[in-house]
């Protein structure tokens, strides 16, 4: 088991697709979310979080503060993630422009600080006696976790320390409260854990790893925190149930839980902090935990497109197997927060496996979070919708038909954001020996040891990966996914005879190499474990890491389609440009004939056809029509 | 277009099948019932009812009131409910000593009614300042309609009339109140119009009909009459939402409705009052809106097994075609007024569909309902059931394993004892030419035309149906469902070349004769429209009226399970003492491999194996394990 860090991911800049969807990010999303963060955006819910932080300041220096506070209580952490969003693509590609707009805006948060570290404009605006008396719904920690990660990225994008400083002394603030004067209690979101995480690794600062090792361990030792605080108070957020623990994921330590439940994004961020303390502090017994709960997630309670949190209560994680695909709630930020734990696992212990569920959850949930044009997100990410039942029934209401535009809890479009702007971070890794390809980004990527690669490839469509070595020597460790029956590795025109070390080839590289990687391109038939009640019976398909749907755009009805079973996929030779450039696949099938009764004894006649599929993320791109991931076979 | 009318059950004494679950009723479920309201009974929830009229009385009387009001804001209903099957059970099997208990019970009851009429005990002993002021959520109305039904039943059971004279003066009482002095407003819970038309039916009480059409025709017109009554009030039962005008079914006059939508038990409730009213004053248009509602429901919203109210949210009807098999709410209430609907449409109408649906309410979701020791009910009746997933995932507690026992709220078991216990109200019917068998209830009836018929048969194990004519002479109309594929009738020995009108065979008959109809017991395998998307792929197994499940005590683990299309079906020679004599399906199968992994490439190795179905209505009497209606298939 080898301890390898995420580098810098100013080492990276994007050609190819993920250029394309960088670029969508920076010249569409980022300016949009920035008009949204000061109440200009058209059609948008009022935000109000800029002016929060105007407010927030005047109330520290005295002043009148006008229309005081307005939005969630948890408000302020859309103007981290939009800043740590340009950060990341301010990487990528600089521009003056949003640098200033950014360190105005920090200006402005820095304002709002109080003299003491303490950071957060609800508390600060609406009560600060307040204060870290409601744990359970008032997100103070969360918001700092999200403001902590934006002065991280911010820094790592521009060398400018402002924000960091101020998030500096934020920490200081909690750990004087948590550690020194022992306050009680642990975040009711989860986040703070990993971002104190990357500020320490940044800084240096030991307390930043103490504060996260306390509020990952600590975390369910007290099981009754949270009731006790509700009692210790007379006011609440949204009235929470304090005694969910399982919802809170305080029902025991986290080192003894062994099921992923509760609120999923809650779940896999506070995961995600544990794997990171854990990698560094090389704590075994909650290292096993988050292996525990990684395989809990991945081999029973994750959807094939990378979605968890299954159920529209509490946006949580049910029980093992419990996977419908209509009313899937399968939050866009949980598949986020799902390759934020994939990563972690990833630099604790070299495995293809976390890379191979980052991916499905990438190439798959978290893409099909964002219209291709940028401009509307899908919070829920079902795997089959009807236009008449999805986003109409009352048990259906969320898995909407059409991406909606930007919520007032947006959430998920931010996050999204962020997540795509710095996926160099989620491909690339190295530790003292190593450069680890973890997915296939295309660009050019610096890593820390000196080797700079350049990756070309047509990846998610393309399943050739080529990397020349611009600069340095070293060890290179190159993933192979599970899904590729096949691979070849050919260095300089001379095939490597290698076989994957859990998921990677390990290839020795000098100046002037070129690596190719060849991937096996066949498209497949997926089946699910029997133990999946809603799946049996049903195949889906996937080539490469995408997972395919079939919509009605393609196929008019497509209730009545059975796939043929081992029936022959066709991969089109063109690109729909209207669809990201997506390759189509065309499957055997069989259409049934309607029978005009509800129920009749005579099994409905059937006629040899085609269906065609298009990859899950790109659905929902040509207006309303119906969608189904998992179908029916004839076999 | 003939009206035919309900006959008196007090013609009606059974044998066989039917027999031994009206026994059931007599021997088990009635006296539990009424320990129960006497909160006797061991385990079961505290009831108070009987205390509550025994209090109430006293509060008429001035004198102090003990322990108060204790239960639901309807409790008064199960009294009645339970008075209700006792009647009917009466008529079939005469009982001393029940009846002193039910003369015992009305006595307290009559003692609780006001000088002006009014009966309800919440009110008479919490506040009488607030009678009437909460139609939406006081049950007032649903109280009375169901000591009215009560009342009706005990009459024609021991012509008895001290409950029925109550429930006259509770008639003028809302009749002068709603009427004369118009008062405003609805029934929350609809019921009292189907009570009221009893009540006409059995009096002539003119007052009766015009109130029933009054609640029938006023409902809806002002649709905004819940939210005023709130505003008017200052306290609420439940908190229910007065703008959920779907809920309610008061989003437009009944006359201009078309969607069966809202609480699934008020909304068939309301439509057998209204039905019963249109087949009464002849309103066509009243009775063109029941026919698409029926339709609805029929055609687009009910399971095959004849349940309806897929949700749980409201215990509702959702949208056309979804009807999910393991979340289906499908209350057995509901299926008991899908009966009572059905009953109504077919007085109105003679047509075998509505008695193909009753058969199936009956035969499959209303049996299932209770335990086949009389002890136990499901409220809920899904169509697919997984323990680990049924009755823990958060969308799928109401799906219980197993049948829980008598709850507080305890609206199935007694509404499923009276049904049972008057089904011959259900089985048969006449007008002034003819005798009308809707279903084949083995036992002695006594039409009021003098006719007389035994009816023999072991349905629905058994396809013949041997009717002998003990007395008099006339029409008779034997139904042929829609489900047999083919038929015979032989009187006398001598085939009779008959053909279906609209699902009935008319035959003259003579004291003496000897009518054997024939059914087809051919089981058949059952497919869903295209249109339901949970249905896709699948196949169920129906003999008879009977649909069939496949339950791990039979098979091990089910989900592996596929039916082979076309597949023989070996019906069992033997019949199965422990399930009601049930009959069991062996059906050609196959059965695939687990894989180790949630998700792979490799389709599941099959081979081919039998697999046994045994009837809907048994399931969950062998402890807790997997059930299946719906079952994907091998073609």
């Amino acid at each position: 088991m080898k301890v390898q860090k995420q580098i810098a991911s100013a080492g990276y800049v994007s050609n190819g697709f993920i250029n394309r969807w960088q670029r969508l990010i920076k010249d569409t999303v980022i300016p949009y979310q920035y008009e949204v963060l000061n109440d200009r955006a058209e059609g948008a819910e009022k935000s109000h979080v800029v002016q929060n932080f105007i407010n927030a300041g005047k109330a520290l220096r005295g002043e009148d503060i006008g229309d005081g506070f307005y939005g969630m209580v948890f408000q302020d952490s859309d103007a981290a993630k939009w800043i740590e969003a340009a950060a990341f693509s301010l990487i990528s590609y600089p521009d003056k422009e949003l640098e200033n707009t950014v360190d105005e805006l920090i200006d402005i948060i820095a304002e709002a600080q109080d003299e003491d570290g303490y950071l957060n404009t609800y508390f600060t605006i609406k009560d600060r006696e307040k204060r870290w008396t409601n744990l359970l719904e008032a997100h103070e920690l969360y918001c700092a976790g999200h403001m902590t990660e934006a002065a991280c990225a911010y820094y790592e994008a521009t060398g400018k320390d402002k924000l960091l400083k101020v998030m500096e002394r934020n920490a200081e603030h909690i750990y004087k409260l948590f550690i020194i004067e022992k306050h009680e209690g642990y975040p009711g979101h989860p986040e703070i854990e990993l971002a104190l995480m990357k500020l320490y690794r940044l800084t240096g600062n030991k307390h930043c790893l103490e504060l996260a090792e306390h509020f990952v361990n600590v975390r369910g030792v007290d099981t009754d925190y949270y009731a006790k605080e509700k009692l210790q108070r007379d006011w609440t957020v949204w009235g929470n149930n304090a005694e969910d623990k399982y919802y809170q994921q305080n029902f025991a330590p986290l080192k003894e839980q062994s099921d992923a439940v509760g609120h999923s994004v809650r779940a896999v961020y506070l995961y995600t902090g544990a794997a990171d303390v854990a990698s560094e502090n090389g704590d075994t017994e909650l290292l096993a935990a988050c292996r525990r709960l990684w395989e809990s997630i991945t081999r029973r309670r994750m959807y094939v497109t990378g979605g968890i949190g299954s159920s529209l209560n509490g946006e949580a994680f049910t029980v093992d197997h419990d996977l419908p695909n209509d009313t899937a709630y399968n939050e866009t930020c949980a598949s986020i927060g799902l390759m934020f734990f994939a990563s972690r696992m990833l630099e604790a212990d070299v495995d293809g496996e976390y890379a191979d569920v980052m991916e499905r959850a990438f190439y798959n949930t978290v893409l099909a979070g964002v219209q291709l044009d940028g401009t509307k997100f899908f919070y829920c990410n079902p795997l089959e919708v009807i236009p008449g039942i999805s986003g109409v029934a009352s048990t259906h209401w969320h898995t909407k038909t059409q991406r909606p535009g930007w919520h007032a809890c947006a959430c998920c479009p931010p996050n999204a954001a962020r997540l795509i702007s710095s996926i160099g971070k989620y491909a690339y890794g190295e530790n003292e020996s190593t450069c680890y390809c973890h997915l296939y980004a295309g660009g050019g990527i610096s890593f820390a040891n000196g080797v700079k690669l350049c990756c070309e490839t047509e990846y998610p469509y393309g399943f050739t990966v080529k990397y020349r070595v611009e600069q340095g020597s070293g060890r290179m460790a190159v993933r192979v996914p599970a899904w590729s029956s096949r691979y070849s590795v050919v260095k300089n025109g001379i095939v490597v005879e290698v076989t994957p070390e859990k998921g990677y080839v390990y290839v020795d590289i000098s100046d002037g190499d070129e690596l190719i990687l060849t991937l096996d391109d066949t498209p497949r038939y997926v089946y699910a474990s029997n133990d999946v009640p809603e799946l049996t019976g049903c195949t889906a398909i996937q080539r490469g890491p995408l997972v395919y749907c079939f919509e009605g755009a393609d196929n008019g009805d497509i209730l009545p389609l059975a796939l043929k079973r081992g029936g022959k996929l066709t991969v089109s030779d063109e690109r729909t440009e209207q669809l990201d450039g997506a390759v189509k696949i065309t499957a055997e099938a069989y259409r049934s004939e309607h029978s005009g009764s509800l129920y009749s004894f005579a099994p409905p006649a059937e006629c040899p056809c085609e269906a065609v599929a298009i990859p899950y993320y790109t659905w929902g791109n040509r207006g309303e029509n119906q969608m189904r991931v998992w179908m029916t076979e004839v076999r």
